[in-house]
C-alpha cells in the first residue's frame, strides 16, 4: 500500500529551521548548516541538474529516500517565500523550470490557484481543502508508488500529529540551533525504529510510525 | 589527557527525564522507558551483580562508555530523592552496600556532607563549591583515566553549557516524552560527530565538544 514518507534535516536540539526565518534566510539563521551533509553528494547534484560532487554513506540513504516516490506533498512556505497574501502568478517555485521531482505536487495552501505545469513531468497542484485532502489526491496521483511530504518543518508536524505518516527519517545534523522550528513538539505518536546509519557530519535514524 | 565524558538516554523529542518527576518517578512520566535498551544487557546485569540479559550491537557501546573511568560526578538529585534539604546521613545512594562504580564518585550539591566511603572502592564526596571544582577534584582522583559525568541531565546541562564537557553519547530512543527535562537547550558549543551505532530500539550517536 501507498505510504507518505518523510525525511528531514534536524539539528541535533530538534530543530529543522534555526530561529527568525525570513525571506531571505528560509531557514532561519544556521539553518542553513542542516545541508551541509547532502550538498556535496553526486546523487543530490545530479537530482538538480548539477555535476562533480562525492559519494559516502549518505549516497544510498539519500536515493532510497527518493526512489519510489509518485507524488509529493509541500507547505506553501516550502514552495515560495510569499508569505500569507494570495499568490504572484508568476511564482513557480525555487526549482526553476525544470524541477527535480518528476511528479505531481500537492502545495498545501489557504489561496486557490490553478495548477502549473513544468517541464520534466513535474506539476503543481494547490489543495485549500486540508492536510487529509492534499493526502488522498497524492495517494490517488501517486498510485503503487509512496507520497513523500517534502516540509517544511510546519507541515510535517501537522501531518506526525495528525497520525497520517507512516515513515520518518531524520538526518540529524551535529549543531545546535537553539531556537526556531522544532519538529516533534506536541506529537504523540508510537515509533519503531527502523535503522540508523552513520555518515560524515550526519547520523540518519529511520522510523516507522506505529498506527 | 583525562577528559570529562557523559553518556545519557534520550528520547527522540530530546528529553532526558519525562514530565513531573518526583520521588517515586525520578525519570518523570515514561522516562522509564529511556532504559528499555540497557535493562536487557547482560553487560549491565553483570555491572549491578545481577545475571543473564542478552549480547547485541549496545554491549559494546555500553562497555566502552564504562571503560577507562577512574572517577565520577553526579547531581544531588541522581543521588538520592532528597530534595532540597539537609543530608540524611542514612542515605547511601540508590545502589546498596557496593555500588557499580568502584572508583570515586563526586557529587554536586549544596549541603555539606562528610565522605562516604562503599564496599568495592566507591567513596561518595560531596562537593559544595561548584561544578568547576568537582572537575578539578574528580579529574586529581582519576589521574591518567577519564571522568564520567552520570548525569542527571540539569548537571549534564551545567557542564555542557560551560564547555567543561569533553565528550557526549546520546542514547536515543524511538519514544515521544513530550515533556520534562530537555538536555540541550541553552547551550551553544560546536560538536563534532565521532560515530553513530545502530542497536535494537536505540542509535547511539556520540559526539566530541569542539574546545
Amino acid at each position: 500500500m501507498s505510504k507518505l514518507r518523510c525525511h528531514i534535516s534536524i539539528s541535533l536540539d530538534g530543530y529543522v529551521a534555526g530561529p527568525n526565518q525570513s525571506e531571505e534566510n528560509p531557514l532561519g539563521e544556521g539553518g542553513e548548516s542542516l545541508h551541509d551533509w547532502v550538498v556535496p553528494l553526486a546523487a543530490f547534484r545530479e537530482a538538480h541538474g548539477g555535476e562533480g560532487g562525492e559519494a559516502n554513506p549518505s549516497t544510498s540513504v539519500f536515493e532510497e529516500a527518493n526512489a519510489n516516490i509518485g507524488a509529493a506533498i509541500m507547505g506553501r512556505n516550502m514552495f515560495g517565500p510569499i508569505g500569507g497574501g494570495a499568490w504572484d502568478e508568476q511564482w513557480k517555485g525555487w526549482w526553476g523550470d525544470e524541477p527535480p521531482y518528476h511528479y505531481p505536487v500537492f502545495i498545501v495552501t489557504h489561496h486557490p490557484r490553478e495548477s502549473v505545469q513544468m517541464k520534466g513531468g513535474t506539476t503543481y497542484h494547490f489543495v485549500t481543502d486540508g492536510i487529509e485532502s492534499a493526502l488522498d489526491q497524492a495517494k490517488k496521483a501517486a498510485g503503487d508508488k509512496d507520497v513523500m511530504l517534502w516540509g517544511g518543518g510546519d507541515i510535517a508536524r501537522q501531518y506526525l500529529a495528525a497520525g497520517l505518516l507512516d515513515e520518518l527519517e531524520l538526518h540529524v545534523v551535529p549543531i545546535l540551533l537553539g531556537g526556531g522550528s522544532r519538529l516533534l513538539d506536541n506529537t504523540n505518536v508510537r515509533l519503531e525504529q527502523i535503522r540508523a546509519v552513520e555518515a560524515p557530519g550526519v547520523a540518519h535514524l529511520k522510523y516507522r510510525i506505529v498506527p
